[in-house]
């Protein structure tokens, strides 16, 4: 039997910054991280396969290299069961492991609805984060011209802009009434939205799918109000499920929504057993509700607390959340969000001030490659304290975002933001006299005066 | 006599600012500014004049619209007397204004070394935020071919660069040992350094200038090592000092480095006499040392707090030093920097520990316009506390630094950092397993645990 001090399993981001972290952390500890496929996609990329990038080889996340680099052995198997009371896991070829403790960081797979109608008709594909399965499906995909995308989430929609960049004819179906409906306001999403329309995809909202139609093969959707869409290719795009069937049967505790059930250590109801990433369960920054927002910046600070806290807990050093800080790109506008938009807030009763600026993010505006940005703040109306921001802008919009994100993580106030400091210069931010944050700031600053 | 309830002595963007955010707050009040010249440049665009931008006109700031939008009265005209105690500005041409709240933000002036031999020779230019001069220094430009550029700040190292697009043959000098040193420590500003070289600009760095060479008009600058140099015009970009003139003689106090002297609410020592922006005191976020450190983004946020307090105190809004955050672009290459540097803290008597990482600014690094990305991250030995950072790399650099700029702001320390979500993107950030302010946070981490 081999012996491990920690055996990590998956491969992902979760699981390779776990054991990146774990080893740095406990540099005399043996660990051991096994994955399912050698290659492992880099798992934000996997959309730009389909247009900007040519095939998967150039969206391999460097996992061995920064493995070797660690010295963490990886080996590429299934664990197929884990004794939890005697700590062995079995891999699929028969091998066991011997750990002191694990880290479960088996990811998530995407939802495949069971009441869709012809779900099961060729070149109907769903977009897991495996490479065997993305190749087959990009080699179908070129065969097709007429691609329908459901959802309209991030990867819904950067699917459709890739698609669309190629030179399919691309239909984006959201059943909401919005694109992003979930991460931006409708502000905020109308212009998204348009943008993605003057690109080329048409996108059909507030209208869901009832059927694949066709024979063996894919012929078109219908959707909900009855319109059919021809199509040669769907791509459902609607959301994954927590991958932890083997921790289920394992006996790890299991959530009603099937996440493994976490503290804010990482810690499961199992002694020395630690999920991470999105099969782990998610509470919201915010709301401190169950969630199940999945993102890989969310795995990778779970995993480093997992990572710093094996052996003993570092008690300053716990996970408080999941503030959902998202960030895109169509073309050469960015757009981000941290933290929960105004609608959200409202259906968690949480009482709030918003405040919105459209600005420039060059000064003065007469630079080349000036993008319009527009900043949306929510705050929580009595404290002032700003729990949530949504940004459009130029390509700066994600480190923008990230601004919002740590504003959100420190739970500065208005009041703070307006005397804080941003570094501003003409070629990279907007103007330090109308610095949209600052704006934006300012406007909820003066209806908490007037309330 | 004209009357106000808030006099603002100055245009740039502390004045401008001070007026809308003071307007903005205090409604029902009157509100006059007062400036020297109608068009007022953006302060940080004007090296930009001198290559991407064609002319001044199209770097001027849009103070009169913005004005006039927040209901504030603009006046063109020079306030020559303050009468303190009866509180009556006069201006050249004889105007006077009765106020009861005056802000000074009367900016800072260029260094003419009185020491340089030549230096009042034609074709010598200092570079002063004032537009009928920098049209006429531009006129001049145009005509000659090699320039020599005295001091690499942020100002002198951005005209070198600009005017070397425009196909000048420039040398850069400095009398430090590094260009930049006072806000990138050395293994940061020897990259910008090459990046300029590599750019076509002749960077000579530990080598004061001496003397202004040529009879009527420059011909060339002598170097203190005797080195000398030929050149049609020669730019002195020493630095600046605040313009305290009119304080000073309307007795107003003046610390001994000449700034207006300021408490956290922008106060003078006169009742009623709020100063901000260049010519105000400045103090390290830091070391809390007084400092000459001059940005329009400090300007911009001292001018807010003064706003704010101009008729009573909020007392949670004070403005607690500069933490001195600046970025700028070479060709595609931002980088920024903000809090103290290395060297600096090693000046001030700080211990620190530090973490240098070099990633990609793009996952994976096959996407298009990927470019590398150094952060370097100072911390407090004992305690973690962050206390500066240091970026290299695409555009986005710009606003990750201003992430850089919160983390010192809010004081958070290496294990909160470490702990921290970030919110990452193919297209617009660096890889969520590799984001290199973690990356920079772990390696100081590491030093934590051995040391």
């Amino acid at each position: 039997m081999k012996q491990t001090d920690v055996l990590i399993i998956g491969g992902s981001a979760a699981g390779m910054v776990a054991a990146v972290t774990g080893k740095f952390s406990w540099p005399e500890k043996k660990f051991t991280l096994v994955k399912k496929q050698k290659d492992v996609m880099v798992p934000c990329g996997i959309p730009y396969i389909f247009g900007t990038l040519d095939k998967s080889e150039q969206n391999i996340m460097p996992v061995d290299p920064t493995l070797a680099k660690s010295g963490v052995e990886s080996i590429v198997g299934e664990v197929t069961n884990i004794d939890i009371k005697n700590k062995v896991a079995t891999l699929a070829d028969g091998e066991t492991i011997q750990y002191v403790k694990l880290v479960v960081a088996t990811g998530s797979m995407p939802v495949m609805p069971r009441w869709l109608k012809g779900g099961d008709k060729q070149n109907v594909f769903v977009i897991p984060k495996d490479k065997v399965y993305l190749d087959e499906m990009l080699q179908k995909i070129q065969q097709c011209n007429k691609i329908v995308v459901i959802g309209a989430g991030f990867i819904g929609v950067e699917f459709s802009d890739e698609l669309s960049k190629r030179g399919k004819e691309v239909t984006l179906v959201e059943k909401l009434p919005h694109i992003l409906g979930m991460a931006f306001d409708v502000e905020l999403s109308d212009k998204i939205q348009s943008l993605l329309t003057a690109r080329g995809v048409n996108v059909i909202a507030g209208n869901g799918i009832l059927e694949v139609l066709g024979d063996d093969h894919v012929e078109g959707v219908k959707l909900e109000n009855g319109e059919t869409i021809a199509a040669d290719a769907v791509i459902l795009s609607m959301g994954y499920r927590p991958n932890t069937e083997l921790a289920k049967k394992s006996g790890i505790f299991i959530d009603e929504d099937n996440f493994i059930a976490v503290d804010e250590y990482m810690r499961t109801h199992e002694p020395d057993v630690f999920a991470i990433g999105d099969c782990a369960q998610k509470r919201d920054f915010i709301t401190r509700k169950r969630v199940s927002t999945m993102l890989a910046s969310t795995a990778c600070a779970e995993a480093r607390i997992a990572g710093m806290n094996l052996f003993n807990l570092h008690v300053v050093k716990t996970f408080s959340g999941t503030i959902a800080i998202y960030s895109t790109a169509i073309g050469e506008t960015g757009f981000g969000t941290a933290g929960v938009t105004e609608a959200r807030a409202r259906e968690e009763g949480i009482e709030t001030l918003t405040g919105l600026f459209e600005g420039i993010d060059r000064h003065p505006g007469n630079l080349p490659d000036t993008h319009k940005q527009t900043v949306k703040l929510i705050s929580a109306a009595q404290s002032g304290v700003i729990i949530g921001g949504e940004v459009i802008g130029g390509l700066s919009a994600g480190e923008l975002t990230n601004v919002i994100g740590l504003i959100v993580e420190n739970k500065m106030t208005v009041n703070s933001l307006l005397t804080s400091q941003i570094g501003t210069h003409p070629c990279l931010t907007a103007s330090p006299a109308a610095y949209p944050l600052m704006k934006a700031a300012e406007i909820i600053a003066g209806k908490m005066r007037n309330s």
